[in-house]
């Protein structure tokens, strides 16, 4: 998928064949460094919507540290199930939350994911 | 930061100011879909190296689930601080892992992050 600034395309696409289990949202954000407050004024708002859809888990907002890099805020976020992933974003609200014209400076890429590998670090004696 | 195949870029940039704190990498890959196993056999060969260094902390291995993903998989790790992940990145162990030559096939975008924020949902009654 690539980047897009259209409100209908602002949705990840549905898994291909039926997933069960919870799935990750990996979204990636292109944000002017000058335009950090503005993005952050717009996802902030935004994501109070989903934070309070059933089946939303979890979610991390990172910014980029590393100079040069396209993607300058990704937001890394767990759904219980793709169904409720797809309910919360096929309604009104969220149409008219991603449809603010606001959104089209900074395009971004959504896509569902789901983890094959895990792994932490033992802990050290 | 755009795709490379290069084995001197297969690392994250530095930060570009000091940073304290943990640091996440986010590192995109270009898998074709009947490649999988020859990706997955090389990233885990690569990521036990990782695993083992000093102020690795987590990782999670994600793996596109909506059709027509440029990047199929997603590493997302977090590091105890930039220090460590930049010293687990520039020792030859490391440079002949990235040196492989089947890494061509996969072209990647590695770059660090930081957790700006952090969320998760309320239990449910």
């Amino acid at each position: 998928m690539s980047d897009t600034i259209k409100p209908e395309e602002r949705t990840a696409a549905a898994p291909a064949a039926i997933h069960d289990g919870p799935v990750t949202l990996v979204n990636c954000f292109v944000v002017h460094p000058e335009r950090d407050d503005a993005f952050l004024d717009l996802w902030t708002g935004t994501s109070g919507y989903f934070r309070a859809q059933p089946g939303f888990v979890a979610l991390r907002l990172h910014r980029a540290l590393s100079p040069g890099t396209h993607y300058r805020y990704i937001n890394v976020a767990t759904w219980a199930s793709a169904e409720q992933f797809q309910a919360a974003h096929a309604n009104p609200e969220f149409r008219a939350l991603v449809g603010q014209p606001a959104w089209s400076e900074f395009p971004s890429s959504p896509a569902l994911y789901e983890v094959v590998t895990e792994s932490a670090s033992a802990p050290r004696g």
